[in-house]
């Protein structure tokens, strides 16, 4: 029995973000169509700041089930240990007969599923035309968001927000640089707010809240950063009266964004409108009128994980690519 | 970054019985001493009889993260995928990096490491001297338990009893030949049980009960059978007076043989003795008498795999056995 190796530089080959977009959107209507089996993640902290975490998803749609074990916060592992402070690495089993058919490094993978999460959630949920994005962040995934949204509609100008100027000014040249949209270094994170049509968050959650009263009507925020208990980025006002939408309300109730305004009891869980494969499938609606506020929350899902890596393999198997290793003979 | 390939004959060849029950032995006292941090695992059910399991421990005495991911219940995979009806497959991390050490077969990890449990069992609890080992049950863990028990034990006689005679034959025609142990094919589940010193039952646990009239004084047994709700291979009764040992009270109460027992109030939590690794560690006292009745209930331990897949990974390093892979360059 030939299982498929696929290290970094392959994985990043296979796939380009259009494909991801597509595989993403594939994940969250699956999720929806009940044919997801998603058991909660185990976590391994590692202090004092390390953690190793497991995902595991089983999909009926295409017979695949994933394991992506994702470590980060190992800020002295270039220098001690020589490899990146953050690591990942996906196996992926034939559903029908539980043989291990794959095992690619997933590294990229975690970073690319999130950024085509932001860009599903434009195309559902923001205003058609709308021209400028705000970015709150200005990390590696601020960079992915961009990359995918870029994909989804034409963006004429970023209007950026950084506690750190030296960050801002990277990530301003950096994206001009990659994408030719013109950055605009906000003074601050309310002047950056104000000029958004579409908000994305990455932030580490531990920073300064965007506020209620900065929004314009119309916008569509990307809550991309709190995926834990603990974190925060938004002034949970401005949830209310919001049309809320999650990854999975289970998972965005107990650890996203949602959890701040039901902890306060300015929303109850009725509240939320939909998840965002309800709205893919035309099983509710996405935006409905021009002036309201759509607030997409995301938490990661291990099903994005999952049709990610399927794809990333069904395109090696085409291709060629890879190295086979025999476990069994 | 160089991970570690091992195929299934690698990891044959890698390590010895002897091996493994020490590493059991060290899985145990790690256990028991708050260096293992090993959360509930997590199971995919793929109707009508499949599963795969997977079981993720992290040791701080050997600073290893390990996930076994194990599957069974296809009994069509060799006609139908050409594979195994049951395959595993171990991932290892070094804890201090979380980098990916090694990706090895586990398809003996679990027969192995069970096996070994008996064994250790045997050591700290059975009577000296002993000589009749009774087997409940005649498959594969049956005579992984023969050939664990054998190392820490002269066998002079094996009583053994399955309810199907064929099964029976082969299983002496085997042992006899394997270890040169006579095997009486007993003529009932009774009569096997009464010339018990040590009573093993391995089966699926959905048969007859073994009862709590034929149990002599002074047996050990080792309950391997039950490792799911829903199992049960004894009377509860024989719980009544015995000494209890567990390899994870959490798992053992909810989970094992002692859930029956607890369930229909014959013991109470507290009757539960100790932990095996207690009894090793010297925290608590193995046998004391020798009538009592010593019952080893053990539901497998993910440190089991971390200790042992950790053993066959240094013992491979050491004879520059297996292949190297770099995901990451």
């Amino acid at each position: 029995m030939k299982t498929l190796l696929l290290n970094k530089e392959d994985v990043g080959r296979l796939i380009c973000m259009k494909e991801v977009i597509e595989t993403v959107e594939e994940a969250y209507k699956a999720f929806n169509s009940g044919q997801v089996n998603q058991p909660p993640y185990t976590c391994i902290h590692l202090p004092p700041s390390g953690e190793i975490d497991f995902k595991i998803s089983h999909s009926a749609a295409n017979e695949i089930i994933s394991m992506k074990a994702s470590s980060g916060g190992f800020p002295n592992n270039p220098i001690d240990h020589g490899v990146p402070s953050g690591m990942g690495t996906v196996l992926l089993f034939d559903a029908r007969s539980c043989a291990l058919i794959c095992v690619m490094d997933g590294s990229l993978l975690t970073g690319l599923r999130t950024g085509a999460a932001g860009a599903v959630s434009v195309k559902a949920l923001a205003r058609k035309n709308v021209k400028t994005v705000t970015s709150i962040g200005t990390g590696k995934q601020a960079r992915m968001q961009i990359r995918a949204i870029h994909h989804v509609m034409k963006i004429e100008e970023i209007h950026a927000w950084d506690h750190h100027p030296e960050n801002l000014a990277r990530y301003k040249a950096d994206i001009e640089g990659e994408f030719g949209i013109p950055v605009v270094m906000a003074r601050s994170m309310q002047a950056a707010v104000e000029q958004a049509h579409i908000l994305i968050t990455t932030t580490r959650g531990k920073g300064a809240l965007v506020e209620a009263a900065w929004i314009q009507p119309g916008t569509h925020i990307v809550a991309m950063g709190t995926d834990t208990y603990g974190k925060q980025e938004f002034e949970p006002e401005i949830f209310r009266g919001a049309k809320i939408v999650n990854d999975s309300i289970a998972q965005c109730i107990e650890k996203g964004e949602t959890w701040h305004p039901l902890n306060r009891n300015i929303i109850r869980r009725e509240d939320i409108h939909a998840e965002l494969g309800e709205i893919l499938l035309g099983k509710k609606p996405g935006r409905e009128t021009d002036h309201e506020i759509t607030i997409f929350d995301s938490t990661g899902m291990a099903i994005q994980d999952n049709t990610t890596a399927a794809k990333i393999y069904r395109n090696a198997i085409a291709s060629q690519t890879g190295t086979t290793f025999e476990f069994i003979s």
